[in-house]
């Protein structure tokens, strides 16, 4: 963005801009979940993000088809918001030796990775609607469903005796 | 924490580091909605933004309760993921000159933030439990509850015009 203009003049160039956000931040996600795949211990949290991982290239695919349908060029914007849950990841990681207590703070971390992104997804709709777009508003909804599974899922996992055995 | 040692050594521990994450959070968010409030046009929006500053102290009172409960020093820690959240609250803002796209912008940068907030307080509760902590798991949940329904009233307002207004 510009230093010395206001680059966001209408609604259409917010959408965009948040669509670049979120386009950045799932591929960031990609790069950070191999590592916590790597340090889960539970099989079902190792599987869980697995499994994520391979539906965040999903989500990057439908993204990409919304930046065409909507008729711009596919591109990513720095997301401070994501790099910074992702730091405070890798910080908390990297404090925790016990393999039982890591589970539990991955499974946090990835709650917090989730809810940014079912914040975006949120707003991305409601605007794409309001922007006579039900089109892009479909595929995001799409991604917001699933955004919204895996963060039931993680509690589901936290609640099935990660959090008690780290506890 | 240590850059030498491995600092969080069993679930207290990482219970007491997320306590201090979101108290650190928490008065970051202090700081950033005078400037929200000053920002935002639509008169509900800018009541909303006034009320939830309000609660917001209100929330650091029952985490200062739910420290002292703990028999632990009130403290925050570095939190980078608030941090990112609100500077791309300002970065963004900085960018928009109309007034009503503007509110649009703040209602999903202050829904980003109610997010954090959630999945935080949501995993604070469920540790609490675990460890034991009812009395604190309460305190925790009254802030939860307080936050989502902020979260659910900023849909309602972004619902009652200003996106419709804005696109």
């Amino acid at each position: 963005m510009g230093l010395f203009s206001k680059d966001i003049k209408s609604m259409d160039d917010l959408f965009v801009h948040t669509l670049q956000d979120i386009y950045y931040a799932e591929n960031q996600i990609t790069s950070a979940l191999p590592d916590m795949i790597e340090k889960a211990q539970d099989p079902e949290l190792k599987a869980g993000f697995q499994k994520h991982l391979e539906q965040t290239w999903n989500h990057i695919s439908r993204l990409e088809k919304v930046f065409e349908l909507h008729g711009i060029e596919v591109e990513g914007v720095d997301c401070p918001a994501i790099d910074g849950i992702l730091e405070e990841t890798d910080e908390i990681s990297d404090e925790i030796e016990d393999a039982t207590v890591l589970d539990a703070a991955l499974i946090a971390a990835a709650q917090a990775v989730e809810h940014y992104e079912i914040t975006r997804y949120g707003t991305l709709v409601a605007w794409a609607k309001e922007l006579g777009r039900p089109d892009c508003a479909e595929l995001l909804q799409q991604n917001l469903a699933e955004e919204k599974s895996t963060d039931e899922k993680l509690t589901k996992i936290a609640e099935s005796g990660v959090n008690q055995r780290a506890a």
